[in-house]
């Protein structure tokens, strides 16, 4: 059955679920930034996916950052499945912006996340819900 | 006409072309490290691709990280699509170790990069030429 990993339980706000993935909100008021996981066990890396599940996870990956793109005007979109840290298969989509706090760099291991407010969390949650949920729950 | 970002050509080595990506060697012996830019003009994020080109593009990164992760026993495979710096769209596929130079960073802004040598890119460059690139030769 699948669990998520608890690091990445721990860091994000669960926003739902697509067909594949868990969406998750990262919990750093930094970067609007979602991670999706695919609700498989003993996943590590894409090409282990079946081809279905491959296929299904790079149009997920894909809509989700075009829509993240359109929502927040990003100056640039950065998608990444690294899995160093955290084994369990996730993909990274962050809306990047060139005043944000790590521009030009990746954002990983630059400064502290600075989490939510749970009256910022809870509004966030409703337009995230909103715009990356909505044509699963018509 | 499709033509590589100078900081691009600058800093790899060309191994060949797929279908829709040139094939690149990042020149740092530090990590094996393809790069994957599709030849096409103004692209700077994946859904900005057609559909058969974010197919195309989605399974040669897929092939290409399936192949080195086979070929060089990887800990992990790092997938990354950032851009912040270069704006042309490209696709990192690292492999990496659990003692390699940035582990477990990511591998970005860690040290120097550490060129390879006339002989050893030459040798690599077979090597990878018949790894990745085989069954667009045949």
């Amino acid at each position: 059955m699948f669990t998520l990993h608890p690091t990445l339980a721990a860091d994000t706000i669960k926003i739902g679920d697509l067909s594949l993935c868990s969406v998750l909100l990262l919990n750093d008021q930094r970067y609007p930034w979602i991670v999706l996981v695919p609700k498989r066990t003993d996943i590590r890396e894409i090409f282990e996916l079946s081809d279905s599940d491959q296929s299904l996870f790079w149009s997920e990956t894909n809509t989700v950052a075009k829509k993240l793109n359109a929502h927040y005007k990003a100056d640039k979109m950065n998608v990444a499945a690294l899995g160093n840290k955290v084994p369990q298969l996730h993909m990274h989509i962050i809306v990047r912006y060139i005043n944000d706090a790590a521009w030009p760099a990746p954002v990983w291991g630059h400064g502290i996340a600075q989490p939510y407010t749970a009256e910022q969390s809870s509004h966030l949650k409703e337009v995230l819900v909103k715009l990356l949920l909505a044509t699963y729950q018509s």
